[in-house]
Order: C-alpha cells, then structure tokens, then sequence
C-alpha cells in the first residue's frame, strides 16, 4: 500500500492524534501543525498540538494557535503522532517524549536529509514548504480544504519562499496560492504580520546597526555590527530586528554581507552572506562554524571588532580573488 | 465584432507599431510595453517603443529596453499606437504627439478612471495589472508566451502587486504567475532588482530618516523627518531610499505614519500613510493637498516642523479619536 493510503487508513481508524514540528517553529512549522489541527478536528478527531516553549506570537491568529500545549501538558497516550517539517527526531527537543506515548508516527516532511523515522513517510524535498506538501495530502485524503486550513497553508507557503521570492517557488507553489485565495483568505493582513511588521524598538535596533555599515574592496564588501549596547539602548531582541545582515548583503554590488554580533565580552558571533559566487561556508569552516554556500556563520573568541575584520577581509579578499 | 476580434485583425494586416505607456514609468508600464515589443517582434512586424525621459535603470534586464526611444526619434506615421497602463491621454506626456502619426490607438488599461480614448479599448479594472490583462491578451491571440514576454509579464505583476502583497492580487493573478514561472524565467533576480537591491547611499539616507523617528498619541502616530542635509549626508536621491513612509506606517500599533519632507526653507511636502481606519486624505485636503484614504499628501509653507507636527497630530488625534 502506498504511504498516502496508509495515512489514510489511519487517519480513518486513529481517533486520537498529538502533532509537533521542530524547535524554534517558524511559519511553515506553525502552519502546518495548526493546518493538521484544523484538519483533524473537522474530521471530528481529538486533537493535541504541541510547541516547545512559547507560540511566537505573529502566528496567534492562526485558528487553532490558542489551544497549542507544552508537552508536560500531553496525556498519557495517543494513538498517532504526526511529525511536520522535522528532518529528525532530534529536532523535536522538550517534545521527544510525545514519541513513547505514540504507537504510530506520520513523518510528512521536505528536508532532504529527512532520516524516515516514521512509520509512515512522506517526504518531498520539491515542496518549497510542507505546507505546500499538506495541500495536496488533504486533496488526496478526500478533505475539503477550508478557510482555516487555507490560512495556515497560506502561512507555510509565504513563509518557506520568503514571500514567493526564493528560488524553491514553483509553479506549483503559484498553482497552489492561486488555490488558496480562492478560499477568500485575508492574506494582506497575514503578509504584512509575517513580513512588513516591525516594532518600534526593532527598527531603532536596525538603525543603530545600518549606522555603522561600511564598504571595502572596491565595495564588494559590507559589514555592520551589532553590539549589546544598542541591545539594550533600542530596548529590542534582536528577533525584532528582522534578517540584518541582509541589509549589507543586499546593497548593490555588494558581493558579501557581514554582521559582527557580540555575545559577550570579546566574544563575537559571525554572520555572513553572499549573492552570487561566494561560498561562505568555506570561510565559517575555517573558524569552527559552518552553513550554506551563501549563508553561514561562526563564532570568534578573544580578538576585536577591528581585529575580525581583518582577518576575515583577507579571507573574503581570497574567495573574491578566485572568481573575478 | 468583439474587442479582441478587432484587435486580433489590426495585429494581423497592420505592420508598423508604436508602443508608449504613462510618464514615469513603473514597473507595470515598463512590463507591458516591452512584453508588447517582444510579443509584435515575434510576429514579424516593426515596432518602436516609447518612453518620456531616461528608463529607469533597474529595468535594462527585460528584453528590448535597450531599444526604447524617445519622442524625437519617432518615424513619420505608424499603422498603430498601442497605448498600455494609461487611464488617459493626458498621461502620454511628451510622447502626446505620437497620436497624431497614428491613424488607430488601441487602448489596453486596469484603470477604472480610464476615459476609453482608443479605437479599441480593452479595460479591466479587476485587473491587478495590464501585465495580468496582456497574459490573456496573447493567449487569445494564439501567441505562444516566450520566455522574454514572460520576463516582463512577471515584471508587471510583480511589481503593480507589490511583490503579491496588495489587495488586488487574486487568485486568478497567482494562477498567471505560476504559468509564467513554467517558461523557467530568473524570478529570484527579477524580485531581488526590483525590490530588495538598494544603493549604499539609500541605506544611508534611511538610516538618517529613521533616527529622526519618534511616536506620539499612544504609539499611534509615527513621525520622520527628511531634510536637505539628509539627501547631502547621504549623497542618495529620495528614489534610492524607496518608500520611506511606509516604515512609518509599518511599526505594530501605529496607525498613521508621517514623513515631513524639506522641499525648500520653510517650505515641507507632507506625505500621510494609514494603516486601517483613518482616512488621510481627509487632512491632506485640509492643506491643499489629495490622494486616497490610506495614503496622502500634502506641501505646507512658511512654518517650523515642529509647527507642522503639532497641527497634524491634532487632525490625527480626532481622526483616531473619531473611530476608537
């Protein structure tokens, strides 16, 4: 039987469900746990949804969002746990014990390092978000898709794509939006929650750091940093602030973005960015950090702000080098 | 004969085009006159595009920008005049004289305003852009979209929608947009250009405006000043820094944000942005000024900024006071 029929089959049979994402939930994680909710409970099933910590509360006015538990708050038994957006169980940190209470696990993710640690897995390392996977999973389980549901499809999708820009959208992930809307969803008023939001203390945390941004190498390069001084003077989280390190990498010709962040005394966080050929994960590495070709990190102990700079000009100075 | 019957024939047996959109052009014009450009180049037929001034630079990627010309260089006569995004003749500006070398005007528009000033008029208000309407258009006229008119019809859409965030996106807009990424078109670039690049200058310049930020009437109300030494200090034209107000507007629980612009000594252009319920326009007509509910303008002379300040948070404050 092929896993869509199984899901089925125990979705038909189970009666009681837990559901979880991964730690730290962003939208696509949040949409999808609370797409599954509104799934379940219009299928009449009793449903429990979990999230390690807080719900962040730009995604409060997801239905559904309010019933959302801590895991010391599960009971004793469920008869299914349906794992989204999770590549291993690893990731699911306080809520791993909602595995021994669970005979049967679903594991519907888009990772492509997903282990299949389910019973049951569906995995599409296609999908630009689960979300987008959750919209034709509910078509084939014969479930119509609500407003609800829609919602929270719509908040993966804009979430995972960054609003429909990076390069994962498809034109399936448009065919399905397009499906979406038709649900006449307020998707301007989710949008500008997820995106356009800011707080007063986010943006002036953003103008302290965009006021020390400077160029080098012939303005390939743009760095900024960030210090807890302006932490504490903007009286924001840096979560308020947005992606700042973006702001460097995204000015034109800039090749290189960087954010110095510290943590502590003398102890600095690395963000770094490229556009286009840049592999900034070979620099990271070369200080104990990692990532991705154009997004990767690492942490620099016991030298300055100046004396960072440097060292890492001469690195990205190199990769530069190498290509033009 | 039905519109698109006309115009299905004038395509056919006409062989010489001029293609013009408003003045100012934005992404929506620049889209649908080159789509236009590429789509009468791949019948075969000769076509000169028009354009008031220099195009703007951030649209040199789509196919045959390089070939727009201005009024001067205009042929004697043309078969036709294909008139895009404008909602009346007035807004051809100094390409106004191209009507009268034109024996036929097709007017091709989402304007509801539109004063139907063609031979043929082709308008739909529900439209969120004349990309979205020229999608259609082609396919109704059994052309094929290639890859370049598909660049520029997304460019369109893109931009009249900003980036598929404006009310005016529907269903039916997704649905063209995720036929359009079919033809395997560099989107991500496209976006990145028209949205996210900005100029060093421009940060700088919005990093200045921003640290003039301040709130008043309970966090309603969010005030930025722009002055002459900004634009200096920065070295940015106002353009490079984008819509500045917006970030005014943007901050959680402000409902009316406020950008005091220095135009010359004493002499400030006020430009009003609301979030949901106060009507705007209502004070920028109060200072001679106009607009739409939600984002208006007005210039105000011989008085302080701090003088400007305190007459518009009373107007504000009874508009908010009005609905709360």
């Amino acid at each position: 039987m092929i896993d869509i029929e199984r899901l089925k089959l125990v979705i038909e049979t189970k009666n009681t469900f837990a559901v979880v994402s991964h730690t730290s939930p962003d939208g696509d994680s949040m949409g999808s746990i609370l797409s599954f909710y509104n799934f379940l409970i219009e299928k009449g099933k009793r449903v429990d949804v979990f999230v390690e910590g807080q719900v962040p509360r730009k995604y409060l006015y997801l239905n559904g969002a309010n019933e959302i538990k801590n895991v010391d708050l599960a009971q004793e038994s469920y008869d299914c746990l349906i794992v989204l957006d999770c590549g291993d169980l690893d990731r699911l940190g306080e809520c791993m014990p909602l595995t021994e209470k669970c005979d049967l696990i679903i594991n519907i993710d888009h990772h492509i390092t997903n282990t299949r640690f389910g019973n049951i897995n569906i995995v599409d390392s296609n999908a630009s978000s689960v979300g987008e996977m959750l919209y034709d999973i509910y078509l084939q389980l014969g479930h119509n898709i609500s407003k609800n549901i829609a919602e929270c499809l719509y908040t993966s999708i804009v979430s995972d794509t960054g609003g429909f820009k990076f390069s994962n959208t498809t034109s399936k992930t448009m065919n399905i939006v397009s499906k979406l809307l038709e649900k006449d969803i307020d998707f301007t008023s989710i949008y500008y929650r997820l995106f356009d939001q800011k707080t007063l203390n986010g943006i002036k945390l953003t103008s302290l750091v965009v006021s020390t941004l400077r160029t080098y190498l012939n303005g390939k390069v743009a760095i900024m940093n960030l210090t807890k001084e302006m932490l504490e003077l903007s009286g924001a989280t840096e979560d308020e602030a947005g992606e700042l390190v973006n702001i460097a990498r995204d000015i034109e010709n800039v090749e290189v973005g960087v954010l110095i962040k510290e943590i502590d005394k003398n102890v600095y966080k690395i963000s770094l960015r490229s556009k286009d050929y840049v592999d900034v994960k070979d620099i990271a590495l070369k200080y104990g950090g990692g990532g991705h070709v154009k997004a990767a990190g690492c942490t620099i102990k016991d030298k300055t702000i100046e004396q960072i700079e440097t060292i890492l000009l001469k690195d990205i100075e190199k990769s530069l080098g190498e290509v033009i």
